[in-house]
């Protein structure tokens, strides 16, 4: 293992930690909170030291760096920087309990959104910015981001390779262009001028720039934290509309603006990934609308309700303008269906990704058509291209392990004495980065009733669905600190 | 396809059908319920009608016989066997709607036990019979029971394999004799011994020869019809206790008991999934008396119920003797995940099968193994030999085509109205062959109330889940109609 490597990048992960607190610390001054602003810049300075100690171990790393140490460094760098990042939430006495600031930490990096608060309107709006920033920060990765602008690992494409594959969301990472750290800027370029094209629409509805940020962070990360006690329920229909739009539009495939914007809209249109993701959002947008018809005055109202809930849950933000708690089972039912599926590959959002659930119903058919004919070759294909095998053996680990895991997270909630569907859509919503669930994890209600056993259960789930299961499962593994 | 064979094998299994039928109509004559007696008369000259007529069909039938052929005779044959068996219930009366004794039938054949009926102390003796016959022909497999006796296809061995693979439970097939009609009869052999077993020591305890027969049908074929309204409840401990005992040995692999007999102790208790699967039943019952311990007078009676509760679960069989709906919802989550596991392969218990549950943990294993040293060659072990890579990705597409079917089913179920818990319970209950589910499905209710789309989509996940899916999906799969 490259210890010093390894170590070296969690530096960086930690200094830039440090940085990014700096506008909530600003905020606060102005704002005229000295005594939380004063809590950041504490943390700020223990951040400081521990990278800079950090640096002096990782002095003359190595170059060696493999797919083991990739996903080690990913899953430590997340643990350690939500660890660090909720002490702001502590020190400030704003989450009294530190497992409760640390489970709202994770739900903020991870982009899940599930919170331990019962409101939120009290807090201060430094507090307020690093929760929703954190989402931003989560959503596209915050080793991505810095593999772009920082030269972590010198020029080795391998080490960046392993790094963004473990960290980006979908069973195959694209290379946009042949270099992965131009790949990388290209990606937060994209993403930082959709957010502010999302600020600007907002803030067109009347919102404040604070709200407007705060906002277009929780739906660009795909996250959901937002800042009012409702969610998004009090504001106006038209900024519900841009939020629906916005939300389905960071559920997309980075790499298809990149097509967009090198005017290759055929290839851009032909993605079957992207057509299945419509597809998705239309159907289930049409069966709740006519579900929930009678529940609203218009048949408008019900499809404003619908579009806006199912493009929250599809792409796992878990923002809400209604209670779909009280919808009926059918409804529900679907929006369960879709916080398993989530968004597509390659963007912000949750869940096993459309891609693989189509690589799933793939493999399924080749499956059969196996057992029919056992002497013939099945290619299965996705864009055109054949996947290989071992895309597919990684995609059957992946779902082997996803149905593990949040069997096990089901038991271990249970032991809490919630009802089945509470626990069920609780480890499902948290796994799969959603954030709301049913009954008592229902959209107006929060997490803080669970126990500590179970808030740790949950920040796992949020921790191994965000980083797709391996990068954590390995670092908890006895064979990756085995000698060879 | 060879049409000719598989309509042979259809034959012969509606003229066995009409043979089984001989008994209950007997019970009929003596009980002096003419009617009904009538009523199966008439099935009987169906059925030797339509036998007939494809017998004369399949004069001529090649040898050539295929995988896909047997999956389609199997598909088929449980099919047909259903739609004219419940014909008894339908044309007495007894069960008044045709889709209500078609759901009763293919619960019984499958083995599932889930019930349309209120109650069952009104009904005819004779219907009781058929009813509980069923779950025990239906448990060692239909189609091994006539390969056993009769030479449906020749002397072809590979034909008798593809109809045992495709009816038998379990990632694979455990050739015990060289022979595998041999194999069969041994089978039955053992299977007809045990069940004589649990009647006699049934009668032991002060039931009926009629009581003692239908419980160890039951038992024997892990389904769960009772004779009574309450299920076991109102029968003495000692009875309850039997059925304890019979439920967890019929979840076991029959080539254990085969292995006893030879005097292999050694060879049998060094069996991986015998192991596990003794593992989880005490691992279960010790978590579940913990947890139930204050709903009871005393720690044996907590005891008693978790052991009985956890052994028809696990089984599948669903046989109650207290309503676990009530029961803590850790407990009843340990009785869900129960549900998906199921009992061993090879026995005639349902759900995915330890061995299954066993592989797909090494396979994880494996697969995290495989990330971190992508250049090793990985093997998956199981009882000391190298698992092939068929089974493994036979075992994937299982795997597979369980969640999507079941998801499926949760999804349609649904519309109905009932709760979360209620459809997933029902949907998992169902296509894992248990009986009851939780909720408005749990073991003082009934399956009733579903809407005829529900108890169809129910129907076929018994018949995908006693097939192990294969058998059902190739029946209705367009390439498997395609000329080749």
């Amino acid at each position: 293992m490259n210890y010093r490597l390894m170590g070296r990048i969690n530096a960086f992960i930690l200094m830039g930690e440090a940085v990014f607190m700096i506008p909530p610390m600003l905020l606060c001054f102005y704002d005229g909170e000295r005594n939380i602003a004063l809590d950041f810049l504490l943390v700020i300075g223990i951040l400081a030291v521990i990278s800079g100690v950090l640096f002096l171990f990782a002095r003359g790393a190595r170059a060696g760096f493999y797919a083991r140490e990739g996903l080690v460094s990913v899953g430590s760098a997340w643990i350690l920087m939500s660890v660090f990042g909720c002490l702001p939430f502590y020190l400030s006495g704003q989450i009294p309990r530190y497992i409760d600031a640390l489970f709202e930490m994770v739900s903020g990096f991870t982009t899940t959104g599930a919170s331990i608060l019962p409101e939120v309107e009290s807090l201060s709006r430094g507090i307020l910015f690093w929760r929703s920033f954190s989402h931003w920060l989560g959503g596209m990765g915050v080793l991505v981001f810095l593999l772009a602008i920082v030269p972590v690992g010198g020029k080795n494409g391998g080490f960046t390779l392993h790094i963004l594959r473990a960290e980006s969301p979908g069973p195959t990472v694209d290379k946009i262009v042949p270099r992965m750290r131009d790949t990388a800027k290209i990606l937060y370029f994209l993403y930082l001028a959709l957010t502010v094209l999302d600020i600007v629409f907002l803030m067109f509805g009347g919102m404040s720039l604070f709200d407007a940020s705060c906002t277009a962070f929780g739906t660009a990360g795909t996250g959901g934290f937002g800042v009012r006690n409702d969610s998004i329920a009090s504001f106006s229909p038209y900024i519900q509309s841009v939020c629906t739009v916005f939300m389905i539009l960071f559920g997309v495939n980075f790499s298809i603006y990149y097509l967009v914007i090198l005017r290759q809209f055929g290839r851009a249109i032909k993605n079957e990934e992207l057509r299945v993701y419509f597809g998705i959002i239309t159907v289930s947008t049409v069966l709740i609308t006519i579900n929930v018809r009678s529940l609203f005055g218009s048949l408008y109202e019900a499809f404003h309700h619908s579009v806006f809930q199912v493009a929250s849950i599809v792409s796992s933000t878990g923002y809400g303008t209604s209670d779909f708690n009280v919808w009926p089972t059918f409804s529900k039912t679907i929006l369960l269906l879709l916080m398993l599926v989530g968004a597509s590959a390659g963007s912000t959002g949750g869940g096993m990704k459309v891609a693989r659930a189509m690589l799933l119903f793939k493999t399924l058919k080749t499956g059969i058509r196996k057992t029919l004919y056992p002497q013939k070759v099945q290619i299965v294909r996705f864009n055109r291209q054949a996947t290989d095998e071992k895309t597919i053996s990684g995609l059957h680990a992946y779902l082997i392990a996803y149905a593990l895991l949040v069997v096990f997270s089901f038991l271990i909630l249970s032991l809490d004495g919630f009802s089945v569907e509470t626990n069920l859509s609780a480890a499902i919503s948290c796994f799969n980065n959603i954030g709301p669930g049913l009954d008592a994890v229902g959209p107006t209600s929060n997490y803080a009733a669970f126990s500590v056993l179970s808030k740790i259960v949950l920040i796992f789930d949020m921790l191994l669905g965000r980083l797709e299961i391996f990068p954590i499962l390995v670092l908890f593994s006895k064979s990756t600190w085995k000698r060879v």
